[in-house]
């Protein structure tokens, strides 16, 4: 006979038995309160043990089944627990109480349950009353237990309690809960377990072991609540991670004016300042103190009321930020004059004060500088760089959208492009308001303020846009009902009309109609610092992505090292160009195409040189025209319309020509999907003489600036769109024809090619043979490689994505690893076995993430390209990346 | 000091150095004649030698430079011939007369040149004359070469010469070249040297070494001719290879009557028959023979003119046969009654006699089964299985557009598919003429005989859907100026006018006016054979793409082995299920959409039903819907044309309110990259109850058919565009579920995906644990991995691609292999290390492309599906590649 061993799963764990690095197995809280309790002592941490998130997932798996062998280990552990504090759970005589609490791998800060005072019942709360001789406390802790639990284990809305404490304070005729009398509490206790009978048809549990049992299931149920899934897709937390459930020992905090409860940071938490800040309560239990049912105290006045305790409590803060050398975020109960501490954590804190925190800590030694700056959480800097709303006024949201571009505005509302600019210029701020924004608006997000929209995410038209340009933006506030051509929208029941004042912030996404007062923002020294660090730190160069000389200084001034992507298309939307773009368009010939192609040249040498004289002695790569020429013509069903109107009208006649022909062009151009269509390298192969022009402009821009300022940039000219090493051999040729019959000054230049489509990543190596760089395009490498149009999937499909939990994250916010990395990883590999080194960057939305910065440093990339505004982030970003890689 | 051994490379051969297997050297040609001169010994073959291919690549990328060493190798082998026939060049008593022809890697005919009688000048002329005591054919011979050497080496055209002739025989009063005499011959060659001085202001070169170098030269150049260029392109010829040239001594056929020139095939080249067959001419040229300036004779009369001759012909013939083992084409000369053989090749046929040859090939035993079946080009079998115009009715072309989709219709001109279904119904045969064709044309295609478009190609909507039907097309036949509205057309300055008779071959892209009789084809005998052969070898199985029952059930006569493609959304199309398809997708709730789905689902089970009872026992997948939804809901701008329309005149207005709530949708689901937008699955995740009630309609059909007919097919049920494994695992529980709920009367069905999207091919085996089988969907596989919108690549670009030679075909007819074939690779490795074997196969359009089919066995699919019509040729090019690999 052969048999097989059974190992039997290990689900629960004494907090003796833990240790900070079990996060995994016991949860945060569990394994911070298991280390706590090895630091401090058992004396300062009351007892209990952990469930683990296993036991969690085990329970989930099975559909809600409790794992076999979870309830005797859960006895077990209890009995141990009874035996260390010499009480038992439902003793009438000296009952032993205890917390019921989640606590997931990450922290998720009020997303989950917790049960308090777990053991009460009838006839242990007499038990409580005698040894404490404090019978008003005992009878108020067992009807919150009730109430508690009849709320977070059976899902009854806390209205019904809170109902009755107010009739009973109304029959009474007071008007705080501390009011209330013994007497009053039982009878309040009475009326909850009837509350509790009524709606689950049971009667209140009155065996402890039950109670344990059910608010055990209870917290492992609350993982999969809606506030806890939502919280999980925002933070990027996995479903199947699983909570572990802490059970301890109660201490009480409500004992009389001796005790108390209070949460505590080492640090200031909003400012990073080296202060420890905090709030507490006298005779109160940590809810209390949460809830922000009563009004705190500062932390500082704890050395008037409990003098001693203040000092011990300072001194254990120090303790645990040295012992876990980061900032921490504390619970504390004092009973009766002795102090516990009942959870530690690392603290989140706002980019200001992670940055001075990070800085102080590596001043005091605490940290070195990689550890410091492995310490901040760099997509939050972001909001350190923009305007904000002045955070000490209060104000009311009036509706909430998606956070698209960072930074705080406000101006009058406008609805169109075109009353932005007029009212920009006579110098009034404003904030464009569309239902969604395409290419011809693009002028006006240069005039306004901000930009506000009622479709679309991060990944729509205005989103990036207003991000490339550094704009707050708004997009898909779903509650404005915008009517453009009436000039007004609806929201909340409100009418708000052009020229009414608006004010949105980019980074929350709230919405308002009050004149909130925005605050600059700036550098400040600690931020310098870590700015200083990461330099230091980091591998990989950070360029920007920047179409005009203000978004080059801005950007040098936030220490780009060059430009990654200067796009070239935006320069041809500006009015005074568009007509003669039109004219090279609509040419017939060669020779007509050429000569509005020189009407454009002065002009386009004109935008270079002022881009080159800010970036002198910088490398800045300059795109070739990429998007499909249809774009810069009017929109087809416009000139349908247009023609019909005259047809039937006859007004307008003398137009009717005009239109005519633009409408066959329109359509000889027009194209089904012009994301695949006629465009990048693909224009160079038809037109040739368009990218002719472009590079005289380009070279003949460095000659002047070189000239002028004795140095001129490094120049660096891509090829958008490369599939075939053919192509960029012939557009290679192209250009070097053109250059050779320039005077050039000595300018230099490099050709390189834009890797954004998935054939160029797997035949890298060969086009490799013909550049001198490549930039890796993950917006349209996203687009090829997972078939997402990027302005459809995110109007029409990415959401139900997201709700379906069919992805994380939109993989045009952070790279798709497994798709587009991979991809990108192939590219990276078959040209570092070419026969020459190449340089090898990013310039999609990506090089601004810090994920997908870090995973530009694993595969080997030399630089990431951003937008001005995200350029310190990906500076820290990029740090980090060098950081992580080197552990 | 050091140094270095300088090779020489070894530009030139003798034929007796050379051999067949040296065709990528010397050419075909050259390793031919070398291959014939060791078969048939030296006396047979005129000595020669080769100039390599190599030297000819080595001038292209020179620029034109000779090859160093090339002048005196040619020197030394000239002295070697010379020596071995005993006469030397430009002697003025018995001169060696030489021809210089090209040789390519694969044969060109008549796309390169050739000089014949080089080595003439005014003295040897006197020489050969007297030699030979012929001053006729000595001064005819010089008069040629002249004439010859100023048109292939100078460029000098043709009309000159033949006007000039044509002179001479008016001034004489004479009809034939062959009635004039030496003095005319003479007085012709004078005038031809006038007309070289003339044109290339140089004398007629007198000494034959410079003449020699030149035509040498000229060989090489011609390889990059218009004409050569244009050839390779269409028989994918890399322009890399190069031409060897051949120097030959020079045999004469016009030496007489005991003298001649002819061509003969081992057997038939039209029937395939086991006779040889040829043509010949006494007293002429090889170039008289071919030219078709007189009318030959046929082989078989060989036999009284020179009965010798004929024997010794015919053994020739059969041994070259036997060594070759391949039906042959040679050319050869009879030099008073002395046979020479000049050439020898393997025998281009059509594909009626490449199937006979290699079906009596394998019966004679001269080859195996297998090397009979990979002796068929695989490409041209098409033609067998379509009609044909009659092969001997001649008739005048009035244009020619792409050969789109094969086989040859006629009748009447109809410019809507409106018109096409309305004479359809009166039993008249139509062609619907179109300038495109869109998804409203579909129910047209139906109804017409065939399709003609004057824009788009191979690849565009017109093209696919007509192959996919069977139905012959031309497409971007673009001399045909086509005007709907007027109902007419022009074309070559005819007007032709709807209802006017009209004929085109789809093979050939022919298109005619004249009543052209047609000719069915049919599997004959041999076909028959071959393809039984073919099912035998081949490893992979062979399904179709049908979407009905008739396209079923022919494809299943041709030997499909199931369906790998049944598409459903054309079953939408159809005018009784638009409206209802429409309201589907016009409803606002979820609830509203099931009742509309209602209506549709038993047209769908229908439409299953039918499909099923023409594969019951045969594998059938089904593709759930796939393109998105505003394809089913009239134009946008068609919409706003018509609204603008009522509201300017006032007219139809009670349509107003329908058409703006029309419009309202059309624009909520417009997309900006459809390709790339909401279809495929992602429809189910936003809209499950489309699917599910797909999945219904299904299931029931092949229950219903289970009970009908005993047995049901095997049901596939795919689900298209698959990026994230997530994806595949919803939709597969939302199959399950509603499969779940259906009385399936044992009827068993498996779900699999497409793998059509770059992301699909990089994470297969994360896919394939939630999938039964994967079919590689070529279509979207190319245009997401090259960035290439079908319908505009054709339309816009992809010819520029193919004339710039950036690439040589367009990747949707033949898998691009370097990338997509790549991904499909990495797809098919992942999908082998995941857990559980999965059937893999291809429904592409490539799936019936010869080449393509080989690398689908070579990467190791079991199956590839393509059109009913191409299955036969899919069949055969299956075989041809287990041979391939296996050898």
């Amino acid at each position: 006979m052969t048999g097989t061993t059974v190992t039997k799963t290990k689900y629960v764990y004494e907090f003796s038995e833990g240790s900070k690095e079990m996060r995994n197995l016991l949860g945060g809280k569990g394994a911070n309160v298991a280390e706590m309790t090895r630091i401090l002592g058992a004396d300062r941490v009351p007892m209990g043990f952990v469930i683990t998130t296993e036991a969690c997932v085990e329970y989930m798996d099975g559909g809600g089944k409790e794992p076999d062998g979870l309830d005797e280990q859960v006895k077990e552990a209890l009995a141990k627990l009874e035996e260390g504090t010499g009480k038992k759970l439902g003793d009438t005589d000296d009952p032993l109480l205890v917390s019921v609490r989640s606590g997931a791998r990450d922290s998720m800060p009020g997303m989950m349950d917790t049960v308090l005072n777990l053991g009460l019942n009838d006839e242990s709360v007499e038990g409580l009353a005698q040894r404490t001789d404090n019978p008003r406390f005992a009878w108020d802790s067992y009807r919150r237990f009730v109430q508690m639990f009849g709320n977070v284990v059976r899902g009854i809305s806390g209205a019904a309690y809170e109902d009755a404490i107010q009739k009973a304070k109304e029959s009474k005729g007071v008007e705080l809960d501390t009011e209330l009398d013994e007497a009053d509490m039982k009878e309040l206790t009475s009326t909850f377990k009837h509350i509790f009978a009524e709606h689950t048809g049971d009667e209140f549990p009155q065996d402890p072991g039950e109670q344990l049992k059910q608010a055990i299931m209870a917290v492992f149920d609350s993982w999969n609540g809606k506030r806890a899934i939502e919280y999980r897709r925002l933070n990027r937390i996995p479903d199947e991670w699983g909570t572990a459930v802490n059970v301890q020992q109660m201490v009480f905090g409500n004992k009389g004016d001796n005790s108390g409860s209070g949460v505590a940071f080492t640090r200031d938490e909003r400012t990073g300042e080296p202060e420890p800040s905090g709030d507490f309560l006298t005779n109160a239990q940590g809810e209390d103190v949460v809830s922000g049912v009563r009004n705190t105290r500062d932390i500082s006045e704890l050395a008037e009321t409990m003098p001693d305790v203040q000092i011990q409590l300072f001194e254990i803060l120090e303790k645990l930020e040295k012992h876990y050398k980061d900032m921490q975020d504390v619970e504390f109960t004092v009973e009766e004059g002795r102090l516990y501490l009942l959870q530690t954590r690392n603290a989140k804190r706002p980019a200001q004060a992670a940055v001075r925190v990070a800085v102080d800590m590596a001043d005091e030694g605490l940290l070195t500088k990689e550890e410091a700056i492995a310490s901040i959480d760099a997509d939050k800097l972001d909001s350190l760089l923009h305007p904000t709303f002045d955070p000490d006024y209060k104000f009311e949201v009036i509706a909430r959208g998606v956070n698209a571009s960072p930074g705080a505005a406000k101006g009058e509302i406008v609805f169109t492009a075109d009353d932005a600019i007029e009212k920009a210029a006579d110098g009034v701020d404003t904030i464009l308001v569309r239902p969604f924004t395409e290419a011809d608006d693009v002028a006006g997000f240069h005039a306004a303020k901000g930009i506000l929209t009622s479709e679309g995410g991060k990944a729509s038209h205005a989103a990036l846009v207003a991000r490339g340009m550094g704009r707050p933006c708004i997009a898909g506030a779903s509650s404005l009902a915008i009517d453009v051509e009436g000039g007004k929208m609806e929201v909340g029941g409100k009418t708000l009309k052009e020229g009414d004042l608006i004010a949105i912030d980019g980074t929350t996404g709230e919405i308002t109609t009050e004149d909130v007062p925005l605050v600059d923002p700036e550098i400040n020294q600690y931020f310098q610092k870590v700015l200083e660090w990461s330099d230091e730190i980091r591998r990989m160069a950070v360029r920007t992505n920047a179409d005009n000389p203000e978004d080059s200084r801005k950007a040098r001034e936030f220490g780009a090292q060059g430009i990654g992507l200067c796009r070239t298309e935006h320069m041809f939307m500006e009015a005074d160009r568009l007509p003669k773009m039109k004219k090279m368009i609509m040419a017939q010939t060669v020779v007509e195409r050429r000569a509005a192609l020189d009407e454009l040249i002065e002009l386009q040498q004109e935008d270079f040189e002022g881009i080159f004289e800010e970036m002198s002695g910088l490398p800045v790569t300059i795109r070739l025209l990429d998007p499909p020429l249809h774009e810069f013509l009017p929109d087809r069903t416009e000139l349908e319309v247009e023609i019909t109107k005259i047809r039937a009208t006859g007004e307008g006649d003398e137009k009717l020509e005009l239109l005519e022909k633009d409408l066959r062009r329109v359509r000889s151009l027009e194209e089904v999907n012009p994301m695949l269509g006629t465009r990048g390298c693909r224009l160079a192969v038809i037109y040739p003489e368009i990218y002719e022009m472009q590079v005289q402009a380009i070279i003949q821009a460095a000659a002047a600036v070189k000239k002028r300022k004795g140095e001129a940039p490094i120049v660096e000219i891509m090829v958008p769109l490369v599939d075939y090493e053919s192509e960029l051999e012939l557009i290679r040729e192209i250009i070097e024809e053109k250059a050779a019959s320039i005077e050039t000054e000595g300018v230099e230049y490099q050709i390189g090619t834009m890797i954004e489509l998935p054939r160029a990543c797997l035949v890298a190596d060969r086009i490799a043979e013909h550049a001198d760089f490549f930039s890796f395009g993950t917006n349209d490498l996203t687009q090829t490689a997972l078939g997402f149009s990027r302005d459809d999937a995110e109007a029409n499909f990415l959401t139900h994505y997201l709700d379906e939990k069919i992805i994380d994250i939109s993989p045009f916010e952070s790279i798709d690893e497994d798709g587009v990395g991979m991809l990108m990883e192939i590219g990276v590999e078959k040209t570092k076995e070419g026969k020459k080194p190449i340089k090898l960057g990013i310039c999609g939305e990506h090089g601004g993430d810090p994920t997908s910065i870090g995973f530009c440093d694993k595969i080997g990339l030399d630089y990431v390209s951003c937008s001005p505004y995200r350029v310190p982030l990906a500076r820290v970003a990029a740090a980090q990346a060098t950081i992580e890689r080197g552990s």
